[in-house]
């Protein structure tokens, strides 16, 4: 028995496994996102809408995110680089790991933070067809303070690692298919 | 010679190239993000400095996102997932790659939407060790009004696709390391 509150509601995710392992189709989850072009290479990408458990489902508010290259690139710096939009979804993706984690092992959470690097060679972009043209790799750093030895925050942040869905998306390939409409 | 003006200044990505040629470690970009944990499974990233060209760079402007789970998952839907901002990448790199190519191409561009959507079978993320924790797969269907034909702009999109960053990014391996500092 615990009385760690990480404020993850763990329960509810154990019975979602539970019944979803008698419904995979409720499992299917379809996310979504639209943009516009809006300038040079800047761009506009809502995101609001999404379906899964078998019907339409929005979320609480309307997200809005701007891309853009930088001032470097010869550009108008109006948002973040797509690339590093990659940096966003991991950190939270394993940040979101380690508290849920957490809950479930009873280990009270007082701040977690990570320091995310990408490195990236942008002759390939640039079209160097020797250099790829996404990451060369990646580097999470976590600072965890919590109720817990190191040895318990280290085995916290692999198990979010080995569950993480933004963690498989980067280091195990993805079919992604492009077309006009 | 063109009169197109999309807004991309495609002579400082060209001199770009040629001048990382002889100076391949300039060409060395590290992007970063820190991410602190708020409560549950909500976590907020900062995006401001990166490293390029042989030296520190700042952004414009620091920018914040929030990342959540929505309320189908019991949580508090305080953001977008972190899976979805691989989306947000997508949409804004492929974008970007289009008015670039378009530009270099002397096709302007009147308008550009993309719909990106990725199929996710969340049993995996909730411990079935079957099913994959990341997308299933990922489509992008674009809706580009251009001053070219159907031909030409499905070879934009082509292109953009063949030197896309966060394409790649999905697509490939990337080799990623977490650890607790």
């Amino acid at each position: 028995m615990t009385t760690a509150d990480n404020g993850v509601n763990v329960q509810a995710l154990l019975d979602a496994r539970q019944a979803l392992k008698d419904a995979p189709e409720a499992a299917q989850f379809t996310w979504r996102a639209s943009s516009r072009w809006d300038h040079g290479v800047h761009s506009t990408t809502t995101i609001e809408k999404f379906f899964g458990l078998g019907q339409e489902q929005t979320h609480k508010a309307q997200s809005t995110f701007e891309a853009d290259h930088p001032a470097v690139f010869a550009a108008e710096d109006n948002g973040i680089t797509p690339i590093e939009y990659l940096l966003v979804g991991l950190a939270g993706c394993l940040t979101a790991g380690v508290a849920s984690v957490a809950q479930n092992r009873g280990i009270q959470l007082r701040s977690v933070e990570a320091h995310v690097e990408g490195q990236h060679d942008i002759r390939g972009i640039l079209g160097d067809g020797d250099v790829r043209n996404g990451y060369e790799g990646i580097k999470v750093t976590f600072n965890i303070d919590a109720d817990a030895s190191r040895q318990e925050i280290e085995a916290l942040v692999a198990q979010s690692q080995k569950r993480s869905a933004v963690f498989d998306a980067l280091t195990n390939p993805t079919d992604v298919t492009v077309e006009v409409a």
